[in-house]
């Protein structure tokens, strides 16, 4: 810390000298002693400075409103949004957030260290602190074709960057308690924090994961679970996202006993979550609307306690000393944020949002980033199956999948269509086949780039033909999701960066998206299923009945293919 | 962390591989979700690793007691308890203390960086965690002739060692609130925490402080104080020590709404406080006992609080991944520590502690720490007053003194004593005479060595040649306290390092105290006061009415010499 700056803030602080900007008339959230108070706030280069009577070279009259410190999101994947790092800051500062951090998995999945570099590099200058962990589990099973293989040697340089606070969620919880070596080296060469995933873990199993080091848990589903794992003294990250949500099991943690352990999350976050709920602002409104939690228990749940569990001593709060990063809501039961601040700047005003430039990664780095197919273009032939292929059955509303027998050709009279996942990292020429049941599409053939964990490109269709055009469409811009009809693009989203992202706003991305989605169920897909999400975890080798993966149907249970 | 390290907890932890100890059958204090609750616990190369059901290669039946995470005091000044490290440990690990953080101010009046390395090198390897924070103000004042002067880059390199957490209490808040250039470097220069010191502080000047880092206070007296500056951000480290003693006035922040920004500590404790009240434990006792705290939130403000205050991770909490320094107590009213455990070894057990030896600072430091005195032998020539000098007026119970007037000889029938200052550290010759009343002696001279904060030597008499005599006693002892007689010794304790401290047992050192004192109270020394504290203070330059220091009388108020 520089010595100047230190002085400016105390002259400002003391009263000796002007603030940058001071905020009046307000009622702010005191997250220390968990009450409303009032009080001008004094900003100076970037921080809060005071709390008192101050004057401002620039004053904000804001009667009636409260301060909160601007937001923490625990744990997200930014990828999950589909919009680039700047272009989900767009989108989510106007809601207030004013940190996350950030568990760039995905695009690790397909990029490996590039990916986490990439992210790095585009969030560098962004007006909010994007925090890193470093991904855990790449490819997340063996069983995956990913585009890169990390381990504990690949991620230890990047925990030097002033940004990663440490190691990402352990999803491979079987592989701690089993003191697998692979995952033994990157819990031991783990700097900062090291977060936890692992779903109803309990009891010895558990022990063994906090004693290895794993100081978080945002997959608790029940109440038991939360209260079992903040016993063993492992921080909850409250997670309310699109694709799981524990707001309502987990509410009753949310008291004075129990918060001081909780803070909340995202995880996952899709483009009309984001622009029609918004982001941690929504989790403190559900809060306090459904659960009747404590306002200021709630944005403290939002701010200070990710902060403190991460060690950013500047972060969450509304004090002397702290960023002055702060979201005015016009009151603590509807949250609606009117004004963010970031740095002490008002960058979002009534919803009005001063632009800023996207950080530009390096040239030989973007150039990768969007250049992640590798693989000629397709023809009917590559979807030819030889021999009866495992049906998988779509259960509405879950992702877990039922063993429907086996088919020998795609039937859209019976709801049987033929699904296929291409391996696209490494050339590989690895196609593997099978069929689906309950996905409902009549006619054509969707394909997606987004494809959990390893996100090699899926496609479902009718036809061969109409197969091939879609992925072919998806190939041709460099990633994306592609509806397509009788030779012709009906619905598209192009995700240039990585098959994953897109640079554009998040509200023409939106657009596309839903328009994409419209296509797909005019073209017979069930309405009770998402028709990208629900093809986006087909291929993740751990959920059972029946998966595909590059190399055909597997029966995840068993681990093996049919 | 090794790595089969890592295995090894996990093993165990598993249940797969045999713990080195279990406590079976216990309740423990759970700091998480504030219960008391019960499970076995499994002990695994010095932390816990395990809560449930475990068996051990040792097993403790622990029925009907109650295991808390050993104790943790955030802020102490060792030398207070005039024992040596190694002693210090002897006589407060019996009492369930885990750790404490340590600011080694006074030994660094006397020896510089010096005594911050040989506080290092004294605590290495006991059974206890010493961190420390470094001086921030050596010499407390201008007007003190201490054994050195640090500045920033002197105390820098400290930061480098695991065990130094920060800077410690910048008592100097008036030169923060001014900017002052040497205190900026030295808050500027900080890593880690910045401990506060800052009786009183408020408003725009409180602002001031925490805008410049510093983020804790122990000097709360009043409840409006500590809530000023808890949501100013500051953490409230309730003090309840020998001196000071804040508890009965900050007990109302010990409700859920405040407590996890609360922690415990002593700052200073001597000899007979500790060994017959406590330390952490005599905390809870009393927070429990007199003021219906909460018993498993004053665990929490005794241990965690404090850990995640300083960032230290695996202290603070029975549960998995923590140190298994364990203390078992009676039960939560009464806090009776029955046994300690420390990384999973009993060493304290119903009265018995398990020696260990004292650490070995190199050969020259340990010369340099017992050879402080660098004076000739005095005479009582250099006693004698050319000219009337100002009078001293004791306020019984109060460290303040009043302006009694002037005074051209001792007289111990109206009870005035002479009192001098005598430099010590660099043989300058500086004596200071004056003259005090209130003290009460009749006949002899009492001479000390811990002397607020340069711990120059004091003396005060009845005449110039006892006053002589025992000065003298103390300057062949190379440190300590003489109360002396018609040319004897009547009593007296050695504190042979840095004049400070001693490295007998505490039980031996109190009982040659307790026996001194009783020679000073036979000596008519008034039984109001601590015949050695209340010189102690007496040199101190920033306490109100007068001081003696080196240089004679001085007004504190107005900071000039009479």
């Amino acid at each position: 810390m520089e010595q100047e700056q230190l002085r400016h803030w105390i002259e400002v602080a003391a009263g000796r000298a002007e603030a940058d900007a001071v905020l009046k008339n307000a009622g702010y959230v005191n997250v220390f002693s968990g009450e409303v108070l009032h009080g001008d706030i004094a900003i100076a280069d970037g921080r809060v400075v005071g709390i008192g009577t101050y004057r401002g070279r620039v004053e904000y009259n804001l009667t009636g409103r409260v301060v909160c410190p601007g937001f923490v999101d625990a744990h997200i994947h930014l990828e999950s949004s589909l919009a680039a790092p700047a272009a989900f800051v767009r989108a989510t500062l106007r809601h207030g957030t004013a940190a996350v951090v950030a568990d760039p998995h995905e695009i690790a999945n397909v990029l490996g260290t590039g990916g986490i570099e990439y992210m790095l590099q585009a969030t560098e200058g962004l007006p909010m602190d994007v925090y890193f962990m470093l991904p855990s589990c790449v490819p997340a099973t063996p069983l995956d074709e990913a585009g890169a293989v990390l381990d504990a040697a690949d991620i230890a340089p990047f925990y030097e960057h002033p940004r990663v606070l440490g190691l990402a969620e352990m999803m491979n919880a079987f592989g701690v308690v089993q003191a697998d070596e692979a995952v033994l080296a990157k819990l031991a060469g783990a700097r900062g924090r090291i977060d936890g995933h692992a779903p109803g873990l309990s009891g010895p199993a558990l022990c063994a994961c906090t004693a290895a080091g794993i100081a978080s848990d945002h997959e608790c589903s029940t109440l038991d679970e939360a209260l079992e794992k903040l016993r063993r003294g492992q921080y909850i990250l409250i997670r309310e996202g699109t694709a799981a949500r524990n707001l309502a099991a987990l509410a009753p943690l949310l008291t004075p006993q129990y918060a001081h352990r909780c803070a909340f999350c995202t995880d996952d976050k899709h483009p009309s979550d984001l622009l029609e709920l918004g982001h941690m602002d929504y989790i403190c409104r559900r809060a306090v609307q459904d659960f009747g939690v404590d306002p200021v228990l709630a944005v403290r749940c939002a701010s200070l306690s990710a902060a403190q569990y991460f060690g950013l001593r500047h972060t969450g709060a509304v004090a002397p000393g702290y960023w002055a990063d702060l979201a005015v809501v016009d009151n603590l039961q509807d949250f609606r944020v009117e004004q963010v601040f970031r740095r002490g700047r008002l960058l979002f005003d009534h919803g009005q949002l001063a632009d800023f430039p996207a950080p530009k990664p390096d040239a030989a780095l973007e150039a990768r980033a969007r250049d992640t197919f590798r693989l000629p273009p397709l023809t009917a032939a590559d979807f030819q199956a030889r021999k009866p292929l495992g049906v998988l059955g779509l259960v509405p509303g879950e992702i877990i999948t039922t063993d429907n027998g086996m088919a020998a050709a795609a039937d859209p009279d019976r709801d049987i269509l033929k699904i296929a996942v291409i391996e696209r990292h490494r050339g590989t020429g690895h196609i593997g086949l099978g069929y689906v049941q309950g996905y409902g599409l009549r006619r054509g053939a969707v394909a997606t780039s987004v494809a959990h964990d390893s996100h090699n490109l899926i496609v479902v269709g009718a036809g061969d033909e109409e197969m091939a055009f879609a992925a072919n469409q998806v190939i041709t811009r460099r990633g994306g999701i592609v509806v397509a009809d009788g030779g012709a693009v009906t619905g598209a989203v192009t995700l240039e960066l990585a098959g994953l992202m897109s640079a554009q706003p998040l509200e023409a991305l939106n657009a596309a998206l839903e328009a994409a989605k419209a296509a797909a169920y005019a073209q017979g897909v069930c309405r009770g299923i998402d028709p990208f999400m629900t093809l986006s975890f087909l291929s993740l080798p751990v959920i059972p009945q029946l998966r595909v993966t590059t190399r055909g149907v597997l029966d995840a249970a068993r681990q093996a293919y049919l």
